[in-house]
């Protein structure tokens, strides 16, 4: 199944910060059919690294989309039936606006130049792309992690667009701990000097800083028992200690790799945009409490987490669920058991294909 | 009660790397009185970033001891009763011989020539000084953290020096994710341009680098919940979002400040040498289990964890008294209830204060 990259123009856009930005690019793919009535649309929402291909292959580099076990004919979301859509997120760097591209003052990278922008932004930008494609309401919002709080947030936002919501392995507002661990991979990038302010798009990359941020991504990622398991303390190519400051183990070398690896395919800045979108997002912004904040969301809800997620535990779930409940809101809650930790929401297709086609079944025979 | 630290020189040290050092410098202090049999002396162990300074007020400095709400009179470690000694570990930067130290080949620091050390080198130094100072047997050895791992290497090493072992918050051997935190602070150190390859001593230390390793360590050593508490989503002077990248929240400005004071006071290739030493850490090495590593072990034991400690949780102690259990040892543990994650060790005094003073209490009666 190969899939292309879509791309669509915007004159402009009204952002959260009061800045206006344009014109606004938005790259997007598509899988499935959309039906007579366009009842059958799914917006998939991707998390921190993703980007619009999520599943299928890319006909430009041949490779699956980052939930192609979760996204096609027969999956959890099935394209033989419905019409799937996903787009990168304002701010990134893999074809929609952000501080790598160009700015039309400059006619140079934007850089720093590039607004602060939240969560609401992005859901923002989205709703025009679903605008533009001649969809009325969306059957589902869906996405983990980031992806879970665009859901969220399209929930609250616009009600009468939603049908359902699926928010996986997220929360409804980011908490201190998660704010920090963000905030220590912002002071990674921003310590290397190849930042240079953010301004390093005619020369080198922040290589490292970026490699030591996404190191500590992949830690709070993963689960300690799925580390145990993967890595333990098993030693790469070697019978003993080096004692030296070289790598020892194979959970550093894997650590490194992956690191180097980010590099190669995403923009540092946008790491930094992105985080700081992550950090500002509470529902309950300006509300007495979550549930306030979540008066306005009708849609129908199947909320999802893992028990190993340390990253976005299963409380933070909890919350939202417990907030749509004193709306008697209608909604599921699924605490799915993973030794995987955060990262269960783009392995543990098992049981998570299997709540989700339930709940997109029932939810287009009621609603669709 | 002012103290002053000692200094104590050897001519070499034999190591687990195989080289040998000398000559190697010891820091101390002590407090309390040796008793006429020297029956009654404790000897306390550091966790990564301490020091000999443990109680009391520094004559030097006019510092309170990193421990000092444990060790004094009337205290869980009560030195009106007890001779408590405190010496900072090989690889150090307090006084004790370690990367920033003159090698005497060159008359310059050592810098990266220092020998890569393990825990069990540190016990080895610190035995030396036990016997300098004349004392056949150890009422005790007690720490925290890393401080809990050199209590258990001088109960494996050293059986008949140690009557009783106190390891709290701590592990037998380094785990894949505790393994992956300190690496990415070591990466982080390395990357920055200012380490230089190690050689800084004559210009300017590796400042962002080793603020960020220390950042992280500061995540690692609270918990979800008391960063909540003490945090929560609290903007830093400010009433709304700032929309750039300076510093917008509470913790932000928390880490930040840890991360720059630390600089001030720890030297960056002290924090490699001794994060290594913690990695190399399994007291199980070469034996088929932890279990038969602990065989040699005769001291009793109490074992402490806290609840919330996510860094080193309960289940890593559960080990060591399982492991102790199997050869039918003396051994007593207790999880104390604590939202302060790892960092209980040090702040949460009131019921280890009550388990360690009995625990003492009792084995000065039947062994001191």
């Amino acid at each position: 199944m190969l899939v292309e990259t879509h791309y669509v123009r915007f004159d402009q856009l009204a952002l959260d910060c009061g800045e206006t930005i344009g014109p606004v690019d938005v790259a997007y793919e598509t899988w499935g059919e959309l039906n007579a009535d366009k009842s059958n649309a799914i917006l998939i929402l991707h998390a921190l690294s993703g980007d619009a291909h999520a599943a299928g292959i890319s006909r430009e580099t041949g490779k699956p989309g980052w939930w192609d076990n979760m996204i096609g004919p027969g999956k959890g979301f099935d394209t033989s039936k419905y019409f799937v859509i996903c787009s990168n997120v304002l701010g990134g760097c893999r074809g929609t606006s952000g501080p790598s591209s160009i700015n039309p003052v400059t006619g140079r990278p934007y850089a720093l130049a590039f607004p602060v922008i939240t969560i609401a932004d992005m859901v923002r930008l989205q709703k025009m792309l679903i605008d533009y494609l001649g969809i009325p309401k969306l059957l589902a919002v869906a996405g983990g992690s980031m992806g879970g709080m665009q859901a969220l947030q399209w929930a609250v936002e616009y009600p009468d667009s939603v049908a359902a919501a699926i928010p996986i392995a997220t929360t409804a507002r980011h908490s201190a701990q998660q704010i920090a661990f963000n905030e220590v991979g912002r002071q990674a990038i921003m310590a290397d000097p190849d930042w240079n302010g953010g301004n390093y798009y005619d020369g080198k990359p922040p290589a490292r800083g970026l490699a030591i941020a996404r190191m500590i991504g992949h830690i709070t990622y993963m689960s300690d028992e799925s580390m145990r398991e993967k890595f333990g303390r098993r030693l790469r190519q070697k019978e003993k200690y080096g004692f030296d400051f070289s790598v020892d183990f194979e959970v550093e070398s894997y650590l490194r790799y992956r690191g180097t690896q980010f590099v190669d395919r995403f923009d540092a800045n946008s790491y930094l945009y992105i985080t700081k979108a992550l950090d500002y997002f509470d529902l309950s912004n300006g509300k007495p409490s979550l549930a306030a904040a979540m008066e306005r969301a009708t849609a129908r809800f199947l909320v999802i987490s893992f028990t190993s997620d340390w990253l976005y535990p299963s409380y933070q779930s909890l919350e939202i669920v417990n907030a749509l409940r004193s709306h008697n809101r209608d909604v599921a809650y699924c605490e799915l058991a993973s030794n995987y930790g955060h990262d269960a929401f783009l392995v543990e297709v098992g049981e998570q294909t299997e709540v989700v086609r339930g709940f997109l079944a029932s939810t287009f025979r009621e609603k669709g």
